[in-house]
């Protein structure tokens, strides 16, 4: 069965989890890829070039927005993160589903631009758990902890945009949820076309 | 969480084998019952009053239509069939999701009064299998079984109404899509709405 690649748009407050889940969904479904977002940020310790993120300049950055280079981007704790267009399309084409581990902003546009895209939002078991893991990431400054904690509170209003809502209480649980979102949607009749023109083309041999 | 019932309309082609997968979803998922239908049709060899079907006479049912007691109810193959509206809001009501394996006609009625039900079509792997299936079932004079054929290609045009379509070419596979479509549906934002006041609650506490 021909199958369509489709967007998974996967967001949520900072610190819930969402790439732990995303490296463990890649590693157990082969067909699924991750958009490599391009940021203006500095790489923290480990990160890497590629990998994490594609590391870039502002005025770079600002050059590819005029040529039209994103999918979607969003400026986030002052720092931009754009997913490159090509880059996310060649996959489509060649039938892989793509994961964008995006903010609200970005997911916004990809919903305007992509409505058949799927949007799944992670939370975390509560809020309280939430300060603590970022408190414990540590680098940060208390502005930069305040900006990410209002930031955080914006993002869980955005939860209405979206499609499927997760809790991550417990990874297991969390993944094994989010690899059945990403089984369902690829059962949608509107995301078979294929299927349906062997059911019309097969009607007629009765 | 609290989690609300919702309403899950299985239908396909007669031979598709969802009674089979029905069955075997039941037995997974104790979260999961089954509507038992209202059919004034004779019992087949081995089926059980209240188990299979409820059986009834057509006068009985035709009282019933009148005074409102089905979700939904549909005339197939000159036999009567319907859903008992006291019995399946009981178990939504205890926060149990529920089975309708119904036709087309059925299918219709319920997506207009239950907007929020998932509506799955299963699929024979092809029509010839199919014919096969049908033939081998027996109990059918000719004209039974062209009137069953005929109707399984309209059920097969009526796919654009439901949500998911999954074909039925092998019954772990589709057991574990169908499953997943379950599971996926309980994580949809707008069947979560006391996570949705979880959410709003918490977020006052930062």
């Amino acid at each position: 069965m021909e199958h369509h690649g489709m967007l998974i748009v996967i967001s949520g407050p900072s610190g819930a989890g969402k790439g732990t889940l995303c490296g463990l969904l890649l590693e157990k479904d082969k067909n699924l890829a991750l958009s490599v977002s391009v940021t203006t940020r500095l790489p923290r310790d480990g990160e890497k070039e590629g990998e994490n993120y594609f590391f870039t300049s502002v005025e770079d950055f600002q050059e590819k927005i005029k040529n039209n280079e994103f999918l979607e981007w969003a400026k986030v704790y002052n720092n931009y993160y754009g997913t490159p267009r090509e880059f996310v399309e060649k996959y489509l084409k060649d039938g892989r589903d793509v994961i964008l581990e995006i903010d609200i902003q970005g997911a916004a546009q990809i919903k305007k631009n992509y409505p058949d895209a799927v949007f799944i939002f992670i939370l975390p078991p509560d809020l309280e758990e939430l300060k603590n893991r970022i408190i414990k990431r540590g680098s940060e400054t208390l502005d930069s902890f305040n900006l990410r904690i209002n930031y955080a509170r914006e993002e869980l209003r955005a939860i209405f945009m979206y499609d499927y809502v997760v809790v991550n209480d417990n990874l297991e649980n969390a993944l094994s949820k989010i690899q059945s979102i990403v089984s369902a949607e690829r059962c949608r009749v509107s995301r078979n076309k294929s299927l349906i023109e062997f059911v019309n083309r097969r009607d007629r041999l009765i």
